[in-house]
């Protein structure tokens, strides 16, 4: 695995193995994941608490690892899981954290300030730039 | 959408619609976006390349957006899509970028002394530590 990429982390996205929806995606280190390989439940690192958590450690949902695969370029991880417990992965109570549409108007606002952000914009799209009919300076 | 956690940047889970199989995982910043949901493509922030970039500009294979699903944190996004071209996502000529399974042996090798994980072990797993027999200090 490449965790050079986000300081250590690689994203695990968390998929019903049976009805193929995708549930959650936590990040995981070196540690996290041979956690979650020894232990055979999903296990995290806690960006916000700086710590490893086992999803459902708590509650009794965890989530019981059937099959880990990995992306082509090795920094991003795909896990296939069978939901024990209630089968309620998200904090709120439902069954996946994907449970809301994107409201387009909402997310379109100007970018913040920050570094992916600031260092880049729409000149790099040839194609945008012909859909919104400006030029290159 | 909550951009603040990976310096400007969301991971975006690309979806088949119909299939449901995961493809491939993205990085998006609010432009990539907005650019994504203005043009209908899939569209992401190169991490390497520091730019935009819209999926199959360049091969046809671009990815249809179907509908983009937010998760419970508004920090990552679902997108699920109609592949167009060939319908082969990764630049390895796979359909899904996810066509390999872990190696177990191979990826439970000693940390590197990277941020996240020198920050981290497993004592703060109790269940882990119960289980190796382990106790706290």
């Amino acid at each position: 695995m490449d965790y050079s990429k986000l300081d250590g982390l690689v994203p695990a996205v968390i998929q019903d193995a049976e009805s193929s929806e995708v549930l959650m995606v936590g990040f995981m280190n070196e540690q996290a994941l041979a956690h979650t390989q020894r232990t055979g439940y999903a296990t995290f690192f806690s960006r916000t608490r700086q710590k490893l958590w086992m999803k459902g450690e708590s509650s009794g949902n965890k989530l019981e690892v059937v099959e880990i695969l990995v992306d082509c370029d090795e920094d991003t991880l795909l896990v296939k899981v069978k939901r024990l417990g209630d089968g309620n992965v998200c904090h709120t109570g439902e069954r996946s954290c994907f449970y809301r549409v994107l409201n387009h108007d909402k997310d379109t606002k100007e970018p913040k300030d920050t570094k992916a952000q600031s260092t880049n914009d729409d000149s790099n799209l040839g194609v945008d730039q012909t859909l919104n009919g400006r030029t290159r300076s």
